[in-house]
């Protein structure tokens, strides 16, 4: 059951309407704003302060970033982030996402079960040799497949001669193409975690609110060879940390924009895309609410992905706010128009024209495809553990003895290790959670294919949707870790002679789902050849260098800590320990707004006065939490966990009077960690940056 | 935002399948089971039994069920019955339906804004007058003007001459037509209602589960003239109360229910009605939880309609599963299969075979319009009050006029009082509550219908749905209830003279909202008929006398009280007191399984043995909450506020192995009245019948 986290951020004026503005931009380190920076601030980006930055950044490739803080190792994240690896370590007996967790030693940190961090090590333009791999006549799927087959070339190379995870991205719309090397880590262990109740004082209510009062932060260990890893690069902690106009840099990996999206395809997201997923989210909202109400142990169970549908429902729904607005799409209706127009204007820009028209086409196309696809492809029919696990064993068998370049791209050699590493995870998977999900969207794909559907019918066996559900979840035995073991050894004729009724349930569908996959596919590469075109020809027309959507892949955002308007009300820029149990007092200490025991046994110990959150003007998305937040020396003042309400638009555009993202200050960690939570070793190395 | 509560219940096989099982059914009290009494019970059911529990049952006009249980005219009902008069008593200061209430003196005794109680005094047959009402020649929308007419003409005469609300009654999908005389009350006073906690101990998770420990109840006073009623029946109170293995007999309004559909029918159930529903309920759930747990107040606000969409949505749910369920449906369609073998086999059938197929002719219009219908007329668009209001003053002034078998139902002589009632109560409206509502309808009615639809453009007014949710409810005046008169006496000239957005917005989707409702009844219209004559072969088929469709009307439903199995494991039939203390146990007190504070404070003055709630075999669904169950002697033993999981399709058939009733036991409540509330003289008053 994953929902990628995608708590959402950021803030500025549309890229496609107008030029940047001041503080827009979610930039490449390989293509800094320099200039930018040097009118606005009279600040010199320098290539030693950018490369001490980009070594020192972490990504989580569970979706998230982070920072190396010391020379031995530790790496900070949000809570947030590290909570898909808590609840994995998580049992009946010891809850580490609800209660927290310190290790003292280096022996009582615990290992993590399929945590992988990356670590950015350099970026190469790959632009020619991607575009030289697709032969000119070529188009749709056989253009898809040649430029698939040069990608997974390159990637290979690249991680035979260098052994660094090699991802090559796709820039710009496909106007670039960018070879990303990574040092990869997976021997990772927890440090230190506060209790959820801290990390998530407000919980639901709070979320995408401010002001806030989250210590929303978790802290891990990296380890090579099985000793602590000791980087070259790691940020040094700003005891003070930011204070209000400072100018302020995020550097992380924003995990998806949609900046430079025509017209059709903002209109298939308004109309198609996020109703459709808004339904699936509130089904599923309700339906995990009411069995945690049931008792504590289904709350502990159903916690991570309750949280993860209701922080994405929230972002949805500001997404869908700002494509239902006239005053949005409107606008991105005239900037269009007023783009065409302009083409119309020049000589040779036939080809630009004609690739507006492709988008609308391919889009119509996915648009009448996507509810079978996200269903049957997606998954979304089909939410379980089990599933995914019995469709990965499937498919593994079908895709690994194919060329390298012709398998589907999860299967594809770079990406072998990442799947092997979920695959053979040993993360607990709950009986009775898995079939209350799965008989839920089964009734669900019963509903939205319809009862006499044929694949409906052959899903469901002569079956209710809850029995058929409940037999697949006590029949199949992919929840064995070693069974799953030998159908991967084994391949396709393993995962045949099983007889495992959730793999042969993927299988009945595998046909249906593969051609809906290819159809959805090939339009992404109609609109994604088409972009490339106008691209270049908006690169001409407007002669403005940007930064391109993100792609979660590193990215450096810039902007000035500063408060904000409410309907007429200032909102200061920081908030301070005192304001956390104010807030706590107004709700009478109820959940979510109670806080763990200690927060009150030790509150006259603390300085109230001192910072807990504070928001910037950075340009920051979903992806971006736990990215941190440092000052002009490159110092660690924060990090990064949460955008305000008004930033949920920001997937489509930067708007800067009232979006802000939200960090945690490094005063408060400090305090907290001390006075609180007595871990005097870990705020030493912390400040020091190196352990006592 | 009136959700109607459907707090389902029930239990028995297919009517349409077999003849009705032993504890099926729910019957007139004009025509009810004294022979299966006989057979099974050796129980003589006399008429002045009869007449007596008739005429102390006591039907909610705002959707329960209720009796008189002294000769001071106190009424007692379910806590979730009296709910809504609660919720509108409350004011930020005072929350009667949280913390309770007692009124120690007449004096005390609070009266309710717009609550309407109804007792049955007679019932007569007018079938023959309504069908000659009706030209033979007459179909479609003729038909059912025709009928409306003299079914309006029928009540009207009837209310002029005896003074008493008259209610033409569809029975038998229109194979008979029945007058039920009431007596209208409106002058009710609240005596007595415990804490929500322990009516609802359990809440939302523990809503139609078993084993149950809740204190379902509420005690009204009937006033008449300014004085207290003095009924010539009322109840006696049972102090032992049932005991497992006790006929009792259940006496109230059963809602709705669906035994004789036809297949075509229970599938436009399965594939448009119910999803569409679920959808809604899902996303209203997701809104108002999630602006609850903002803060205490906005949960006192919503808690009335969270609670009805809860309880609904687990009602759908549960219907949706058995019509999913290819062993419910395949049933069905056997049934109907041989059904209509046997009218083959038989000469002057044609007419019933043909019945079938415009059924589902009829069924596919309304299908086709069913979506712009639920939201533009049934207001699925516009979920506030404000919209509901500003429509009926738009509708009440263009209606009026009409001569009454002309006008749209509601506005019929005959609910000119209860409509009024409505319309001038003073209940509480909330703004901010309302922009919340009308902006996410708005939101969902722009998803649905599509933002280029013109309907939706008009609707919207070049805004987005969430600000012009706030300008119409700013804007409008309807919550004024001095307005709403003014242009309620003022006609339809009035309402064009204010000039109110709301009203305004009301009138421009009026032309096309009456047109799908015509539509849609019209095809009501032709399914009744042809169940009138399906109904009238099948009498003449299956000779079987059997009870009709619940219609929101007295109904006698009996049974045993008797335990079940589940998943191996037996159920008991009682609860105690001292299970309550456990399951709060288990539960750390923690909401919504905490006590009451004087629930602890008491306990140990509580005979802990005393029965709490218990289930019988008694066939009920949604409008029975606050039936009386009562024994052999005509005496309360217990009072129905629930019906557990396994019940919830008993809304298309009765299904007896696991389905049960869920009541309040009698003892249970005298207990808690006198050591837990200390409220001897009400209890007193309830065990002798007469005030102290």
């Amino acid at each position: 059951m994953k929902i990628r986290r995608m708590t959402a951020f950021a803030a500025g004026l549309l890229a496609a309407v107008a030029a940047a503005r001041a503080e827009e931009g979610m930039w490449l380190f390989s293509d800094p704003p320099r200039a930018q920076l040097k009118a606005a601030y009279g600040f010199d980006l320098t290539d030693s302060w950018l490369t001490h930055l980009m070594r020192s950044s972490v990504r989580f490739d569970s979706g998230g970033s982070g920072s190396f803080v010391s020379g031995d190792g530790l790496v900070i994240t949000n809570h947030h982030v590290g909570l898909d690896s808590l609840q994995k370590l998580s049992t009946a007996g010891k809850n580490y996402a609800r209660d927290g967790f310190y290790a003292g030693t280096p022996a009582e940190e615990v290992k993590c079960l399929d945590l992988e961090l990356n670590v950015l090590q350099s970026v190469e333009d790959v632009t020619s040799r991607v575009n030289a791999g697709v032969p000119p006549a070529a188009t749709g799927n056989d253009a898809a497949e040649a430029r698939r087959k040069v990608i997974a070339d390159i990637e290979k190379e690249s991680r035979d001669r260098t052994g660094l995870r090699s991802d090559v991205v796709t820039l710009y719309q496909g106007g670039a193409y960018h070879l990303y090397r990574y040092k990869r880590y997976t021997d990772i262990r927890l440090v230190f975690a506060p209790e959820q109740q801290a990390a998530f004082f407000g919980g639901d209510p709070d979320n995408f609110e401010y002001p806030r009062y989250d210590l929303d932060i978790c802290l891990f260990r990296v380890y090579e060879n099985g000793q602590p890893l000791h980087p070259a690069d790691y940020l040094k902690w700003s005891a003070s940390g930011a204070r209000d106009g400072d100018l302020v840099f995020v550097s992380g990996n924003p995990g998806r924009t949609d900046r430079l999206l025509t017209v059709p395809e903002l209109e298939f997201m308004r109309d198609v895309q996020f109703p459709m997923q808004l339904g699936l989210l509130n089904r599923w909202e309700v339906l995990l609410a009411a069995w945690s109400a049931r008792s504590d142990e289904n709350a502990r169970r159903a916690r991570d992905d309750l949280f993860g549908i209701q922080n994405t429902r929230k972002l949805r729904d500001g997404a869908l706010a700002a494509l239902q607005d006239p005053a949005f799409m409107g606008a991105r209706q005239i900037a269009e128009d007023n783009f065409k127009q302009r083409l119309r204007d020049r000589p040779d820009s036939a080809a630009a024209l004609a690739a507006f028209r492709r988008i609308a086409v391919a889009q119509g196309i996915t648009a009448r495809n996507y509810l079978r696809y996200r269903y049957l492809e997606l998954g979304s029919g089909f939410f379980s553990d089990s599933f995914s696990i019995a469709r990965e064993l499937l498919r593994a068998g079908d895709e690994r003895p194919k060329p390298n370049g012709e398998r589907l791209k999860e299967y594809g050699d770079a990406r072998r290790e990442s799947l092997e590493l979920d695959l053979f995870s040993d993360r607990p998977i709950y009986t009775d959670l898995e079939i209350l999900t799965l008989g839920d969207s089964l009734t669900d794909l019963t509903e939205k294919l319809g009862y006499d559907d044929p694949t409906v019918q052959e899903i469901l066996d002569g079956k209710s949707p809850r029995t058929r559900a409940a037999d697949l979840i006590l029949g199949t035995r992919v929840r064995d870790v070693a069974f799953r073991r030998k159908l991967y050894d084994g391949g396709s004729a393993a995962a045949a002679a099983a007889q495992d009724p959730m793999i042969e349930l993927a299988r009945s569908i595998d046909d249906e789902a593969r051609s809906l996959r290819k159809t959805v596919e090939s339009q992404d590469e109609v609109k994604q050849q088409a972009q490339a075109v106008i691209g270049k020809a908006r690169f001409e027309v407007e002669g403005t260098s940007t930064y391109p959507d993100a792609t979660f892949t590193l990215r450096l955002a810039y902007g000035t800590v500063k408060g904000y308007e409410e309907n007429g009300v200032p909102v200061p820029s920081l908030t301070t320990l005192a304001g956390l149990y104010e807030r706590a007092a107004n709700h009478h200490d109820r959940e979510p707004f109670d806080l763990p025991p200690r927060w009150e046994e030790k509150k006259a110990a603390l300085d109230l006065g001192t910072p807990l959150n504070f928001v910037s003007t950075c340009d920051i998305i979903g992806g971006n939490s736990g990215s941190p937040t440092v000052n002009r020396a490159g110092e660690f003042v924060g990090i990064i966990f949460d955008g305000n309400i008004e930033s949920l638009s920001s997937d489509f555009g930067y708007l800067d009077t009232q979006s802000r993202a939200v960090s945690v200050h490094s005063a408060g960690i400090i305090e907290a960690l001390r006075k609180v939570y007595g871990v005097d070793a870990l705020a030493d190395e912390l400040v020091t940056g190196h352990r006592p």
